[in-house]
């Protein structure tokens, strides 16, 4: 299909929307349940509680270091499934499409997305798919939703969990996919190489609850950074949290660039990394199997849970003062996801 | 909030975003699920095989006359899960909104959402918001997902299922969502009150469904019409249909709207209409029950299944002729949904 752009007539319902869906989607996601190709699909039976989550990919460059709109669209629902400890089955796709975009284009990111849920081992079982003109919208948005079954009901993270003692880890470097959007985009041009941590988190989820029973919190830092989310299990679970300065990793050039343009890496976005709060006697375990997992390689545990009855984020800085971390105010990075 | 509009930080993921969805989509979607504010939600116990679908609304005008995109988008994915014969239970929701966007709008269209989840008995569990740049969107767009339960397993529901001989039975008026977007089109001025049919089927069919075992398909003809819908069915099911143009029911203004535009009203968009495809011993106690529902008071049995080998959808006309409705070429009426 080399060469063909997309026009309004793919989202007509008519013949040229049969013949995308036929020719790309069904091509590439394909599998029984997709097949139905009725207007929603019924699964297999799940026997356990479903955790469920929504997000809509906006990401401008769509192709960027590290990644793409559409590995990205499968890595954000299939991690924030797995942050609730259930492991991730299905995924739908909506399909927002700016008329004009290349089909080629499309076709990589429809590749992109097949080949990331496979790794994932979810299916993709239902879709759908809009056109809209020139200009509504910049080249495509993607809508993924999950499901993920809860294997286990004994256990049950949750930003609400968190306990005075608690161990805080990080699953690796800060800020890579913020700074590696900004870097990407057409009116910067930094002379580093930042890649994207946009990776898969699941199959680490699984090594850590493999050795744990006493996790509270699986939260990956996405928008808004780690100062963001852990602001926001602050808020939720009634607690201060401590972290050191001195034990954050970021990449030398990630922190470089954040130099430059006054931004602090606390606040990038992440889409790679993974914030495990538990009990502080068995955070040594817990970090030992993370570093195993190529994913985790450089974890570090970043502080612990406090109870000062005032529930804040403590930054320890490296020459020994103390600092309160916010929630960030005003505008961030935008369509960093 | 009043005279607010939506800015970047409102998707930022920082304090501007927390606001907005404690301030608005709590206050509306409020329930215990959505409540547990995590990445992903934990649903209750479903004992039985889930119906999933997803859909993203991109119509423009966003309000219009008999509804807006709120609505819509509970009302399009609630009947889109209610297909399969499935009951539904939950949705999630993503907006992506474009910058300027004023706060009482958005508040009139989650308001919207919340009332019709309401009606039609479900929850909205989990949701996600984007800001993206004046110009990367239209106002809004919303991607709902739908999940609900097949509480009879005995039965199934699919395009795939009609045989010859069958009953093609339709809710009531066709084209009026369509032109009814049409004439709100600020570039159109037609002097006439046409409203969108924009309405919940899942009760029509629970009253179907309740009076026959004998149902083969449920399909709303939403995008493409009757005639695109009616083409993929005999695809699927490999088989012929017959409808009978004296029995297609239109209202005088959306037929003279189609005249004068040139349209065919059996290609023109539904939101509300459901075709159902039944055992010819069960089509008048089908019809019967239909006409009793609100939104069946206007069905009518709109022909039939044949097996000429051909698989073709034949129009029978008002004067004796016989001609094939293909599957629409090319652009329909584009963002209608």
């Amino acid at each position: 299909m080399s060469n063909e752009i997309i026009t309004l007539s793919h989202g007509s319902g008519g013949k040229a929307t049969n013949k995308l869906i036929n020719n790309l989607f069904y091509k590439y996601f394909n599998n029984e349940i997709l097949n139905q190709q009725n207007d929603s699909s019924v699964l297999p039976l799940i026997n356990g509680r479903i955790a469920i989550s929504t997000d809509s990919f906006v990401i401008n460059p769509i192709f960027f270091n590290g990644g793409d709109i559409g590995k990205l669209a499968i890595c954000g629902t299939v991690n924030d499934i797995s942050m609730s400890g259930a492991k991730p089955l299905y995924i739908t796709v909506g399909f927002i499409i700016e008329e004009g975009l290349e089909i080629d284009e499309l076709e990589k990111i429809v590749k992109s997305m097949a080949d990331t849920a496979k790794k994932a081992n979810v299916k993709i079982v239902t879709g759908d798919t809009k056109v809209v003109e020139r200009g509504s919208c910049d080249k495509i948005y993607i809508n993924t939703t999950g499901i993920g079954i809860i294997e286990d009901e004994k256990y049950y993270y949750s930003g609400d969990m968190v306990q005075a003692g608690d161990c805080i880890l990080l699953s690796g470097t800060i800020g890579d996919h913020g700074m590696c959007i900004m870097n990407n985009r057409e009116n910067l041009g930094f002379d580093v190489d930042i890649k994207s941590d946009c990776c898969l988190l699941n199959f680490l989820i699984d090594d850590i609850l493999s050795v744990s029973k006493n996790v509270r919190v699986l939260r990956d830092p996405t928008r808004g950074g780690v100062a963001t989310t852990l602001n926001e299990i602050i808020e939720h679970s009634n607690i201060s949290i401590e972290i050191e300065e001195g034990s954050i990793p970021v990449k030398k050039e990630v922190s470089a660039m954040c130099d430059i343009l006054g931004l602090d890496p606390l606040y990038v976005a992440n889409e790679g990394k993974l914030i495990v709060i538990v009990d502080k006697d068995d955070a040594s375990k817990v970090l030992e199997i993370m570093r195993k997992n190529e994913v985790g390689q450089d974890a570090v545990i970043l502080g612990k849970a406090i109870d000062d009855g005032k529930n804040k984020l403590y930054l320890k800085t490296k020459i020994g003062g103390k600092r309160i971390i916010s929630m960030p105010d005003g505008e961030l990075l935008v369509r960093i996801c």
